[in-house]
C-alpha cells in the first residue's frame, strides 16, 4: 500500500468503469421499483464475470441493515468465489422482515439460475426507501430480460443511482512486468452519507489475480482512506455497501504481499477509490462546491481523520461554503469539537491558497479575494494543527436549499 | 434529584425571568456590536445580585474556546462568590489572541468598578461571530450606561440572543416549609448547537440558599437531561456557557443533602432548565417544528442517550418533519448508527399518536392521517428498543431552506 495515488505507468480510461476489466459483463433495465430519477430511468442492474472472482468488501456498520447486507456478510465471510452483483435502487428492501429475507434470497436464485452459476457466488445490493417491500414481479421480469454486454458498465451504473443526478464511474490501466491490468468501479450515493462506516454503494472490478486476505486488506486500508472520508450529510445508510470482484483473466500468480503487482495494484484500486469518492462529494444531494479537506500536523493518524471528517461534516461549514463567506472561524470551531487535539495558538488555517489564521492569529488576508476563490466548483479547506506529522483529507460538498426540498419531499 | 419535573408546590410565573427571584437586578443596551437581528436590538447585558451568591457552572468542552470561557472556568475553580454576569452578543471574542484576553479581563474590572464589586465575582459571557475582536470602546460606553432594574430580566434576555428570534425565558415559585423561593432563568442559541457539551448559553437565577457543592452536582444531571439533549444543528459552539447563581435571600441554612428543599429546588431548576431548552429547540435557526424525541426500553442510559441524540441531531430526520413525511425507515436509519445496542425485529416507533412500527413490522397505520399529525409546532418521535427499562428524551428541530440562507450569509 503506498500514499502515492499513481503508479508510474498507470493511465485513466476515458469512459471507463466496471467492464473495463477483461471478463465482466453488465447491463441496466427499468423495472418500475423506482420512481424519480433522471432519464433513462434504470433501476435494476446486473453485473457477471464469466469466471470465479476473489471478492473483498466492506459494509455498514450500522445495527440496522437489510437482507442484502447480511447476505454479503455471509458471502464474505464464506469465502466463496463471486461471480455477479445484482443490484436494485428505488427500494432499500430494508426493515421489511421474513419477506424481504425471502425476497433478496429469491433474487439471487433467480440471477443464478439464469446465468447457471452457484447462487452463494450472487451479491446482492438494494437501495432506496426504507422500510417498504420490493414489488417482486417486475424485479423477476427484469432479471430474466436485462440485456448484459462488454460495455454494459454505464447502463450498470445508472441503475444503482438513487438521487444521484449522474453517473459516478472511472476505470485505469496499468502495467507490471509485461502484464496488463485494469481496475474499474461504480458508485452511488447523493444523501444518508456520513464517513463513520462503509459509505453507500462502491463496485469495483479488475481482471488482476489476487490473493483474497490481501485484497481484503487492501480493501480496508483503502475505504478509510476514501469511501470513508465523505460526509454528505451525516447519516448512515442502512445499505452501505463496497465490493471488490477480482476475476484474474490478466493472468499471472495471485498477487499478495511480495508480489511486484502488489504496489501497483493497491495504488490502482485507491486511484479509482478516489475518485469515485470525488465524484460522489460533487453530486451529494443538492450540493454545487465539492469541499476537500486537508489536515496537517496532527499529533496522530486519528486525530488528522477527526478533524477533518468534522470539518467536512460540519453544517456551518457546508453553509459557509454555499454562501462562498469565507468565516473561518466555523473551521475553528468544527476542529475544536472533533475531538483531536487542538492547541488553538498554534493552528495555520487556509481557503483555497489564502492564509486566513496564521499560528492562530488572524492574517490580513484579503476576505473578497478569498471569497471570489470560494466561487468554484471545488473548494479546499486546509488546517495545520503544528502539533505532529499526521495528514488526512475528507470530501464533502456545500449545504443548499435544494437538498431540504430533496429530502423534504423524498417519500410522500 | 428526581425525574418527576414538578415539585408539588411549584408553580409557573408568568412573565418570569432572572429577575423573578429576589434580589436580582439586570439591563441591556445596544452599543453596536450586533448588526444584526429583531428590534430592539440590545447587545450587551449585565446581570447583578445584590449579594454575593453560590455558583455553578458548565461549560463548552471544545478545544477552541474564547478567553470567557477560560475565565469562567478559573471562577468556578476558585469557589470566589459570583456578583455579576456581563454579557454581549455579535462577537464571540473567540480565536483572537492576547488581545482578546485582555479585553474580556477589562470587561470584568470595568463591571466591578461600576458596581463596587470583586472584579472575580464577574462572570462573561461572549457570543456571535468567531475571530473578530470586540470594538471596546462602544462596548465600554454600554457598560458605564446600562441601567438596571428589578424587572430588567428581559431587557437582559434580549441583550444576549444572536439569532434568536425571541428571548427564552422562566421562573418558578415554590414552598418548603413556609419559605418561599424562586427560580429564574434565559438561554439564547438559535445555531451551532450539539448536544456533545454543554449548549449555547443558559443564566439561572434563584434566591435559594445553597450548598456549592451540591449545586454543581445538581448542574451536572440536570444540564445531562436538558441543555445536553438539545440539537439544533449538529455544531457546538466554543462560547457555551450554563451558569446558576443562587444568593441565598430567601433564607434559612443553605440547601444540600438532606434538605427538606433539596427535591423541590432540583425539580425548579430542571424545570426551568427543561422548559428554556424547549424553547431554544422550538426557535432554531429557520426553524418550524420541534422535535421531541423519546426512547424508551433501552439496554441502558447511554444507550438511551445515544439513539435520542441520534434522532433529533439527523439531518433526514429534520427534513422528514420539514416535509411532514411519515418516513419513519429514517428513524430506523438514525438508531442504527447511533451505536446503542438495536435488535431491529424488536423495535416500535411512534410518530405522534400513531405506531408506524411494531415490534420490526411495519403496521397498516394511515400515512396520510400520520403526516397531518405532523403538521404542528411540535411533533413527537417515539422508539421502543424493548430490551430494557432505560428511557432519554431529546429536543431538536426541522431543518429549512430558511437554516440554509441565514447560514449561507451570516458574516458577509
Amino acid at each position: 500500500m503506498t500514499d502515492a495515488p499513481d503508479a508510474p505507468s498507470m493511465q485513466w480510461l476515458d469512459d471507463g468503469g466496471v467492464t473495463t476489466p477483461e471478463g465482466f459483463s453488465a447491463g441496466g433495465i427499468f423495472t418500475g421499483v423506482k420512481t424519480y430519477g433522471e432519464e433513462p430511468r434504470l433501476d435494476l442492474g446486473i453485473l457477471l464475470s464469466d469466471r470465479p472472482c476473489e471478492v473483498a468488501g466492506v459494509l455498514t456498520r450500522s445495527a440496522v441493515t437489510g437482507p442484502a447486507v447480511s447476505r454479503a456478510r455471509r458471502l464474505l465471510e464464506s469465502g466463496a468465489p463471486a461471480r455477479a452483483i445484482t443490484a436494485n435502487s428505488g427500494c432499500s428492501n430494508t426493515v421489511t422482515g421474513q419477506q424481504g429475507i425471502r425476497d433478496t434470497e429469491r433474487i439471487a436464485q433467480l440471477t443464478a439460475d439464469r446465468f447457471g452459476i452457484d447462487p452463494d457466488g450472487v451479491f446482492i445490493g438494494s437501495t432506496g426507501v426504507i422500510g417498504r417491500l420490493l414489488p417482486m414481479p417486475p424485479i423477476e421480469d427484469g432479471i430474466a430480460k436485462v440485456e448484459l454486454s462488454e460495455d454494459g458498465g454505464a447502463a450498470f451504473a445508472r441503475a444503482i443511482l438513487t438521487t444521484d443526478t449522474v453517473t459516478k464511474e472511472a476505470a485505469v490501466r496499468f502495467e507490471v512486468d509485461g502484464v496488463t491490468y485494469h481496475v474499474g468501479g461504480c458508485a452511488k450515493g447523493s444523501g444518508m452519507i456520513h464517513p463513520d462506516m462503509a459509505t453507500m454503494f462502491g463496485f469495483i472490478t479488475t481482471d488482476a489475480p489476487v490473493d483474497r486476505v490481501w485484497l481484503q486488506a487492501a480493501l480496508g486500508l483503502i475505504a478509510d482512506r476514501t469511501f470513508n472520508m465523505l460526509d454528505i450529510d451525516m447519516d448512515t445508510s442502512t445499505s452501505d455497501t463496497v465490493l471488490i470482484l477480482a476475476n484474474g483473466t490478466a493472468g499471472g500468480e495471485p498477487i499478495g504481499r511480495g508480489h511486484a503487482a502488489a504496489g501497483p495494484l493497491a495504488s490502482a484500486l485507491e486511484s479509482v477509490a478516489r475518485h469515485l469518492t470525488r465524484e460522489l462529494a460533487r453530486d451529494g444531494e443538492g450540493a454545487n462546491t465539492l469541499i476537500e479537506t486537508v489536515v496537517e500536523g496532527a499529533a496522530s493518524d486519528e486525530d488528522a481523520r477527526l478533524a477533518a471528517r468534522t470539518v467536512v461534516s460540519s453544517p456551518l461549514i457546508k453553509t459557509m461554503v454555499t454562501g462562498r463567506d469565507p468565516n473561518w472561524g466555523r473551521v475553528m470551531m468544527a476542529i475544536g469539537r472533533s475531538g483531536a487535539r487542538v492547541e488553538q495558538e498554534q493552528v495555520s488555517v487556509w481557503i483555497g491558497p489564502h492564509c486566513v489564521l496564521e499560528s492562530g492569529t488572524p492574517t490580513a488576508a484579503d476576505l473578497a479575494a478569498v471569497s471570489q476563490t470560494m466561487d468554484a466548483d471545488e473548494v479546499q479547506l486546509r488546517v495545520d494543527l503544528a502539533l505532529g506529522e499526521a495528514t488526512a483529507t475528507a470530501w464533502g460538498c456545500d449545504l443548499t436549499t435544494e437538498y431540504v426540498h430533496i429530502n423534504a419531499d423524498y417519500t410522500t
